[in-house]
């Protein structure tokens, strides 16, 4: 049984390795899209780090997106998350299932990030060639841009996994990001939320197809329930399921499974037109967010070279904020 | 005493008030500058709409930067940030001290928003001229954009407040947005946090200059101030401030006051070289936040005309989401 952190740990010096290294573009491409876990975690670096050979791998892999359900783990801090796929993805093993995690972690860029370190997890799968665990960095506890999420749902898409599972840490733009880009959405909580969660439900109704809440044999939890029962009501056109389980305890997960296998199966098997429209809103959410990491790259680079003097002179009164804005939008957009 | 909801609703029925519409742009950024609440009411009315006025009142008020002290007031949902947001305010209004408070909401834009009825909270200055309350909705539970923050600071400035406090709900994009424009991060924890929290508190040492314990009754608080302690003395080159309070009992508030009045009188007094460079950070915030958010709506509105195409063809494989991204990106550039 190893830890998630000693999985992590593996597949970054798989990644590392020589052997790896010495791969060129095709072969890696060819390795990747056989499933071998190898490949992926070097791929995955490359990507990245956005090394020159990213934008060519993702050419070479092609178009080749659709077969992996994308689901989106979101909410709170301190619900559980973790467990929860944890204990998914034992689930989804067991019927054979090739299963992708990506944890967006808050990871410091500037400390290094002891983030994995501090959730030492049961993942008793670190030799199955059927699951891979990857953690990317967001930038810091404010959020900001995650690493190049809808990239990486396309390497682990060509690897053959069935199903990936985006892991965010509830805080940040992570999370947005991952509403944009997944098939669908797991919305975790738990009973005994503080007022701000409360008042934040309405916004939460709206982008999750699967509402669940964990420690459930903590108080309150049927009440919580009963409300997001209610709630889900009253979204015409929209039927979020709502269920609760203790992933602790390893109660529940086989129906909230069922759940996920059912809009799974809708999803890959016909092509059905609510199979199409979900793949195509994924798509269009992988674009624009690319097209965002891109735009937002863009800007950062051109701000640290012009805006301390912008800056200068907004402090002096010779500018107006706004107008400072527009010259950089302005340089940004010459650029 | 009326509750914050209340008040609220106060400032935008007097900001729809015919007098006050019938105010032209100098009128209103002459009653503004002299603190009018009805005016400062109107005008981020006005900025928040982006209504063809806002520009040219922006423009009118001028480079006016530099008097209020703006603290940004971030941490986990639930901590209990609003109640000590209240009792700062009290505590300044007794030393004589204009304050604005600006509340950023995840409220739903599609459901209407039922948030400020969920925080019914004791704010017993409604009628006092010297403290502004202003909740401004994010989009949504996922984040991404708050309104224009950067813009309402100016506003808030310019009507001669002492100190503006950005009230976040802990959750997504606005969280940045703060940090990056206030001249102090005050990050509210409390005892008892899950591992995710735990796990991002070096990404939380980056952000704050004050650190504050709330509900300092419940067990662990010594042992997280112990802790918060042990990780700030690492942060080389910074040296933020550990506090323990409870707003709910109205504990520990008066030396948190005293903490962040030293940090005001050395940014407002001498214009010493720490208080301009804090300063000149601030605006280099601002200028970046406005651009960022000139880009995206500039971004998300060609990806409405286009996304869908593009993404047909990426279903299709005729294109790579790469590709796809690019394009969506040199539309966004030429436009």
């Amino acid at each position: 049984m190893l830890s998630r952190e000693g999985q992590v740990y593996l597949e970054k010096a798989a990644a590392r390795r020589p052997e790896g290294l010495r791969l060129d573009t095709k072969e890696l491409a060819a390795r990747l899209t056989k499933g071998d876990r190898r490949a992926v975690a070097k791929a995955i670096t490359l990507v990245e780090n956005d090394g020159k050979g990213a934008a060519a791998l993702l050419r070479a892999i092609g178009p080749r997106l659709g077969n992996a359900f994308v689901v989106g783990v979101t909410g709170p801090p301190g619900t559980g998350k973790s467990s929860l796929v944890d204990r998914l993805t034992q689930s989804y093993r067991k019927k054979g299932l090739r299963v992708g995690i990506v944890a967006i972690d808050p990871t410091s860029p500037i400390t290094g990030g002891a983030f994995l370190g501090d959730r030492i997890r049961m993942v008793d799968h670190a030799m199955d060639q059927g699951v891979f665990i990857r953690s990317m960095a967001s930038r810091g506890w404010a959020g900001g841009l995650s690493g190049a999420v809808a990239d990486v749902i396309q390497l682990l898409d060509a690897a053959r996994m069935d199903v990936i599972m985006i892991e965010t840490v509830g805080i940040g733009q992570s999370d947005t990001e991952v509403v944009r880009v997944a098939h669908a959405v797991m919305v975790v909580l738990m009973p005994g939320l503080g007022d701000d969660i409360q008042a934040s439900k309405a916004g939460l109704m709206e982008i999750g197809d699967v509402y669940v809440v964990n420690k459930a044999d903590l108080p309150g939890a049927d009440e919580m329930v009963v409300d997001l029962l209610a709630m889900a009501r009253d979204f015409k056109g929209r039927s979020p399921s709502v269920l609760k389980v203790s992933a602790a305890k390893n109660e529940g997960i086989e129906p909230l499974v069922a759940v996920l296998e059912r809009m799974r199966s809708r999803f890959v098997s016909s092509r059905s037109d609510a199979g199409d429209e979900v793949r195509l809103r994924s798509i269009r959410g992988m674009i624009t967010e690319l097209a965002r990491r891109r735009l937002l790259v863009d800007l950062e680079e051109r701000a640290d070279a012009s805006v301390d003097e912008l800056a200068r002179d907004v402090a002096r009164g010779r500018l107006t904020v706004a107008d400072a804005a527009d010259r950089l939008v302005g340089k940004s957009r010459r650029g």
